[in-house]
């Protein structure tokens, strides 16, 4: 029997735990999951005899060393920052390591000593990063066995609200980190490459340079520029391609909304503001607009901002109840972004009800005998309920999957890596469709970069 | 007679020294000039009998120890870093120190030991800072003697060229430091407090929330906020004061054309472009602009800012020519800021006839015997030529009379200080009208912080 050891099993390892119970009996597979609570993992559980949940402080150096001892193979779902102490246990007693987290410079300096020893530490194999990196990988490798030459990739991915849950006029809900929703962008300009012309957009603009997209019967998406779609070039062997870009999707108008967020300077988490606790959240609003001893908040931020009175995005932030001169922020010493934060969650925090989707886009570009195509492959997964989230499936199934490609020794390769060679992606990808996550490939027209088709 | 060394002596310290050699004589004093080259002292002192060039390495700790040993008081002219090493030798040979830097916290540290041992370490005694200080104290000081309550404080500072040197559609050239031009107002929102109610400003939005203001016969000027005014509250005793705005000067339409560079992302320093070195001019605009296979930079520029045809900041664009194909930047790994500032020192270079100008202002609103009052205080320094610049004399000529006063012992309070103290501001204030920077104060009608005079 092979033990598995999950460190750090938060609310989106459900999907994770139960694929590996469910594969346990046939797969000969232990369970462990530690965590600094119990509660939640032994509900998911639920007394399978191939399960066990243990209270487990990363922190605490005997306790952590004595289980990852005991493990053949180690998850860890802890916080990006935490990976690299797994890991070098990991290292000590020569187990296997799998994280759905970015590799870190730390993480990536162990590589030499990992392959030295023969272990696996698997890395960006969850969604985003992840399945993007895969199935991405899978149509690059085949248009260049064919002989083709990769002309342009475009690659798209969204948590957003399902469908039937999607209530507000700004169609969309948190499905994950809210912080990280309200910080997307920051810390420097977005950068890509469009037919070989290398374009930077900065920050208070990015939500106002988004490009539409469509997905199969689940109609138009926009999408904003991630931060460094460059550094992906040499990652997916891209080197000479004319055109990267890597966007975050969004329903339509979202961008445009959210940009007055970004205008005002609500975003900013760089300094806090004095007595925001118990400011109004009409009063968050008034700090970022001129003083004046007669006009009201609303006039000042349309004049300021030139919004015209039948804009919808008026209407969207008269939903949030921002110019509410009650409603109490209640946080001490908080920056404006996380002001902002509380005023969104108290909108767009899911209900019990409420379900996600996960979207993906990828367009790939190439050139092959001397004719010019574009395959689309899309990608939309939807949640079950509050427990087996789109989010939690797409992050937990393909981690879940690979920890037990690895000990089946269906992955072989050693090193610190990232799923993008064939012989992780094929059998990985192919397991998660049989799980229903699956990409929709179509053959389009090439365009190239050229949104609006215009014939120069 | 008294010694004293200046160490580092840049072009901006003409002023600085003729001051100290016209005293010479009469004040009993010889004036060493040390710096890495002794052409530009050599040529100011004119074979003075008082003044003496030498070849100094800051870095050389044998050089600098030997020549700060043998003054009486140190004068540091060198980048505002570079002043704590000669403070700590000033502090074991027991000299005086004068500098017109911000004070920095390693400065500020020293603070006991130079008390106890009876020494004055003097900073921000230039212009801005310096004759801010100074001139805004001593308005401060006479309200609060009379019994006055301060209720606003607005301070307003810029260099800029002299009316008769005015030339180009910005009515702007480099008259300091361009890259601190380039990235004035980065690093943070812009933070002060109008009317009780605090108020912040991002970076991005800095260049369109300015405020007019108008200089006695110079006529109409704007300003846009500095950084942190909050912070000046402590320092000059108004920590309970509503209305606390310091603002930077230019000539009115600067800041809204400025405005093209920010928004389109021209100004960061944060990452660096491929190539720069090859690029055109027209290229680097089109770094910030959407691709296109068809349509020209121009227009794509005036569609995404929104430009109207006749819209002068469109003809101040052309005028720095920064949609020429042919003239190259002609920097390697340059970040966007320095690319922007090599466009525009290529228009904005002061020739060699060019006078420069130094604007300040400040309002002050009080309450005394149950009247609301305020005061305006202006000040115009214009330069006399490339050397006896307007910014020479502002930032010398404190700086000197400083020296010379705390030498004469009219300044006797030891310790590390900046000038806002009664004891410092009044004999240099006085000395300074004399050498014709003298402010103009005005009665004017209280308005509050109020710019439209709104009847609420």
């Amino acid at each position: 029997m092979k033990n598995i050891l999950i460190i750090g099993a938060g609310k989106s390892s459900s999907s994770l735990i139960i694929y590996l119970l469910e594969n346990s009996i046939k797969e000969d597979l232990f369970i462990t999951i530690g965590d600094i609570s119990i509660e939640n993992s032994s509900k998911i559980i639920n007394n399978h005899s191939r399960g066990k949940a243990i209270i487990m402080d990363i922190f605490n150096e005997n306790n952590r060393k004595k289980e990852i001892e005991k493990a053949d193979l180690v998850i860890s779902m802890l916080p990006a920052s935490l990976h690299i102490q797994a890991a070098k246990d990991c290292l000590e007693f020569k187990k296997h390591l799998v994280t759905a987290s970015y590799i870190s410079d730390e993480m990536k300096s162990l590589d030499e000593v990992v392959k030295k020893n023969g272990l696996i530490f698997m890395n960006e194999i969850g969604l985003d990063p992840g399945i993007d990196h895969m199935s991405a990988m899978k149509v690059i490798d085949n248009i260049k066995n064919k002989g083709g030459k990769m002309l342009l990739f475009e690659s798209f991915c969204g948590g957003l609200v399902a469908p039937e849950s999607d209530t507000n006029l700004w169609n969309y809900k948190f499905t994950w980190n809210p912080r990280n929703v309200v910080l997307a962008g920051q810390g420097g300009a977005a950068m890509f490459i469009q037919e070989g012309t290398y374009k930077y957009i900065p920050y208070h603009k990015l939500f106002r340079r988004t490009e539409f997209l469509s997905i199969n019967e689940y109609g138009k998406f926009e999408a904003y520029a991630n931060r460094d779609s460059l550094k992906y070039r040499s990652v997916y062997g891209l080197d000479d391609i004319p055109t990267m870009y890597r966007g975050t999707i969004r329903r339509v108008g979202f961008s445009r909304a959210w940009n007055i967020f970004v205008q005002l300077g609500m975003t900013d988490d760089s300094y806090t503001i004095e007595n925001s606790e118990h400011m109004s959240y009409r009063d968050f609003v008034n700090l970022f607009l001129a003083y004046s001893p007669s006009d009201s908040v609303e006039l000042k931020l349309r004049s300021y901002l030139k919004i015209d009175q039948d804009d919808l995005i008026w209407e969207k932030l008269v939903e949030l109840d921002i110019f509410n001169p009650n409603k109490k922020i209640g946080l001490k010493n908080a920056t404006p972004a996380q002001m902002l934060q509380k005023i969104l969650e108290n909108s767009w925090t899911l209900q019990e009800n409420d379900k996600d989707m996960i979207v993906m886009q990828h367009l790939f570009g190439f050139e092959l005998n001397g004719k010019k195509q574009q395959i689309e492959s899309s990608l939309v997964v939807l949640g079950e309920n509050q427990s087996f989230t789109a989010m939690a499936k797409t992050v937990g199934l393909p981690v879940a999957i690979a920890a037990i490609k690895i000990l089946k020794k269906e992955i072989t390769t050693p090193g610190v890596q990232i799923p993008i060679s064939r012989e992780v992606y094929e059998p990985i990808l192919k397991e998660l469709e049989k799980c229903d996550i699956k990409f929709i490939e179509k053959e389009v027209p090439y365009l190239g970069y050229n949104p609006n088709n215009v014939i120069g």
